[in-house]
């Protein structure tokens, strides 16, 4: 998780212009979101809700990846300038299609990371302060009488935001880097069953894993004070008082949350939280009449989808040649969105995009297998259409969720610092032709799909209920009125045992007084 | 919570005949509900799933207070047979009818309460035991293939009969004396702010409030010991393996809560814990001609409900006579189920009946306030037509719900044992004329019913969902695999901290050899 969202947050937020017309009736969204494939599912409750009436604006910054403001959207977008550009943007994720490709040694991933964390958080807070100290923006925000700012939350200024304009939030999240959703959330999670970011642990732990996991959680516990100590001092000194970003977070009414449990390992929840997992498994315009054709010349042995997600479309020509070969000795035919140099022969029976409609490809009765790097928007789109897959993950949380849906038998990790033609084929090939994976696939697409209502509608109705009833105060738990201590009852705890060992030694004393007493007077006793 | 539940139990469940035809195509639910108002709400679910198609047989005891089968009901009904007449079971209720209206001594309270617990239990346990070593019953039932157990937990046939037939069980409830229900579902409920039984507690407690708290979780869980002593028996003995009541209930599928957050206070949750809270609130068949009238003349001032629940129908004389009295004094027309003795002056405001529609009368627009003892069904029949309460406890959970509601400023709570004409007439005063409890209740209740889905549908497709996919495994935490050590990592601490010591002891000595050997190193020097 931590490392994705940082990455899908490297290329901020971002705008269209727009400007804001007069006002209008109807209720009033105020939404910010983070760029890159965040977007991409927030973008559909954003649309939803101004296809049902609510004028919604989007504030972005003006140097965007993803958020592309249109007149044909049915909501407005706002730009407001930022101190970096977009070669900067574009320089900042970079990276990310040169490295990920190869092992770094455990040290300098440590150090480089950490180097990433620093520059990442110091842009956001300066796209953010850019946003914040706007006054004549500011102003306007003001006076369009808001009902609801709906944000992710993986970056500060939304929630700042609807602090100083005094409006209810609505989050809508994958999950936080180092846990601080649950955190902010008051959320209960034991380390004995609910593993860790990138513990390698399953839900069912040993002794050692355990103690692994322990171990990992108070490591959180640290790195989120790391992390987010930028963001702490920004909303501090903006609102001009002292709070910190996770008590600001712990404000929110209601948590949209991009998950459910075909995919997480079971685990408390709040009242607040509500789980859309599958709300991106939307189809869209159906397969053109070429991709049509391709696919259904695939004839008994179907197609294989190939995605890296929206941040990685290219890699280098070594590791393609790896997986031209590869595909060159499957039946199948294979779509594979990539946008880097292609060799000169390429196999007959592979078909390379610069964007593929990975969720009309994956619905196609002919798909028989998925090869993805383990982002959540894929894998659930391959969970919805019950489609087992082939994991390679990149980064960030996708190493996590890759093992999870391995280990529901529906999907086989490779390495991608290590795969081979002869490794991606037997992966391939197992997938495919043993008949385990396919049910077991069909089983967990069958209980993800089985739900009392659509996550996009369970999104929207949460959303307008938190503008009907200015927010969600009935959900909030009184957690948040105590600190750590009291929440743990330890202060209770160390109050009886004082009580307990009062009475005892109370006790003591009155019976070795006794005991003395009478001793005594036997003595005498015998004296006399 | 508690008391009440044994209470309805103390019927135990029962019957009308039917006995099994031959096979029928479909799935077959077998339903094993609790009488008394328990029933009542279960009713619904199992009357939904008959006319959804599905073929429902309701198990129940030859001898019953509310369990009633009918042809015209789209469910079978099973008797079985038991140790204990109607008469027997008739007299262990009537307590209830002479004793709540007057206060006992602290003490005598609580020999009572645990002679009346002894007693249940011991009844329940035979009632169970004729049920579970009815071998004719028990090889037809095994035989008729149920792709479910449908059951409230509060007895244990229910789920010792799932274990036995290997069905997966959907469970229906409220809650569970001394809290077996959060205990089975392994759900966290910090005594910090999740305020326990009967404590007189909010969720916002302070220093002796959270340890009143924090001691009376460690008396439940003790209680719980005593309470299902003679259910882990019972279980062992039949099953014939060492297991317990409550990891038997750990096993249950999903659990259908009758709750929301407009009653309790917020807390965490399980993936498995779906609240239907409100699932009883539905019209019947509106009001007759003769109520029409009675209602729609009482003008402006409305009318007041008064019901104290399906159990108790009467009261004696002096007591009723302070509640005719009080109803002389008042504007508003009063309908009031009572069955005990009629003063031959009765006010011409008041209309006494056996029976009423509580809910159309609620739902009426002339309702002005409804007296209720506090019962969950009651009191959201009241929140969900938005209808001010004056609550008047009588038993079990009774004085936890009445004093939640009225924290949220909707009821105004009187003590049975004290009540007089004046209080109740100012209390009616208040909750009729004081906007605040009208404004309040309805705030509380537009939440209430501003829902994504029918608590109804909720609960019939979380029941289908079982059968259609033979359990919800993916739902189930981890936790139930730790014992209570493992579960709160008490065995990872232990051994951090030894780790840590030994650290600490090796550095020392470490330190310690080092020093000394300086010094002798020194002092040979000086020497030479």
């Amino acid at each position: 998780m931590l490392s994705t969202s940082w990455l899908w947050g490297l290329g901020l937020w971002l705008c269209v212009c727009g400007g804001f017309p007069g006002p209008v009736q109807g209720d009033r969204v105020l939404a910010m979101p983070v760029d890159g494939s965040h977007w991409l599912s927030m973008k559909l409750l954003v649309k939803e809700l101004a296809v049902r009436g609510h004028e919604v604006l989007v504030l972005a910054p003006e140097t965007s990846l993803l958020i592309q403001g249109s007149e044909k959207q049915p909501y407005r977008t706002e730009s407001f300038p930022v101190p970096y550009t977009a070669a900067g943007l574009a320089q900042s994720t970079e990276w990310l299609r040169e490295s990920v490709f190869y092992r770094t040694p455990p040290l300098a991933e440590i150090t480089t990371n950490v180097e990433r964390l620093l520059n990442f958080t110091s842009t956001q807070v300066r796209g953010c302060e850019a946003l914040l100290y706007n006054r004549p923006l500011m102003e306007r925000l003001r006076g369009q009488d808001f009902q609801l700012l709906l944000t992710d939350p993986f970056l500060p200024c939304g929630s700042i935001i609807a602090d100083a304009l005094a409006l209810p939030a609505v989050y809508f999240l994958r999950g936080m880097p180092c846990g601080l959703d649950v955190q902010a959330l008051q959320c209960p999670s034991p380390p004995s069953y609910v593993p860790r970011y990138r513990s390698d642990n399953t839900d069912r732990m040993g002794f050692l894993e355990r103690a692994k996991n322990f171990v990992m959680s108070g490591v959180e516990l640290k790195l989120c004070g790391v992390m987010y100590a930028s963001f702490d001092e920004l909303a501090a000194r903006y609102l001009g008082r002292q709070v910190t970003y996770r008590e600001l977070l712990g404000q929110g009414a209601v948590w949209l949350l991009r998950y459910d449990f075909t995919l997480e390992y079971p685990r408390p929840l709040m009242p607040n939280m509500v789980l859309i997992g599958g709300i991106n498994c939307v189809r869209d315009h159906g397969l053109s009449a070429e991709l049509e054709e391709f696919v259904e010349g695939s004839g008994e042995h179907g197609i294989v989808v190939f995605t890296l997600g929206s941040m990685v479309e290219s890699m280098p020509a070594e590791k393609a040649a790896i997986f031209f070969s590869a595909f060159s000795q499957i039946p199948q035919r294979v779509l594979w969105r990539y946008s880097g140099p292609v060799p000169d022969h390429v196999p007959g029976n592979v078909k390379v995009m610069k964007w593929l409609p990975q969720n009309d490809l994956l619905a196609h009765p002919k798909a028989r297998a998925f090869i993805t790097h383990g982002g959540t928007h894929g894998i659930y789109e391959g969970i919805c259409n019950g489609v087992p897959m082939v994991m390679m993950p990149l980064f960030g949380d996708q190493n996590d969720n890759a093992h999870r849906v391995a280990h529901r038998g529906v999907a086989v990790v490779l390495s991608i610092f290590d795969v081979t033609s002869e490794a991606l084929v037997d992966a391939l090939e197992k997938v495919i032709n043993d008949s385990s994976y396919m049910e077991n696939m069909q089983k967990l697409s069958a209980i993800h799909n089985d739900r009392p209502i659509e996550p996009l509608d369970l999104a929207v109705h949460w959303t307008e209920f938190v503008m009907r009833h200015k927010g969600a105060d009935h959900l909030r738990p009184a957690a948040h009125h105590l600190n750590w201590i009291q929440y743990h009852s330890l202060d209770v705890i160390g109050f009886l045992l004082v009580v307990v060992a009062t009475v005892v030694v109370v006790m003591i004393t009155c019976c070795a007084v006794c005991l003395r007493r009478c001793c005594r007077g036997s003595k005498k006793t015998k004296k006399d």
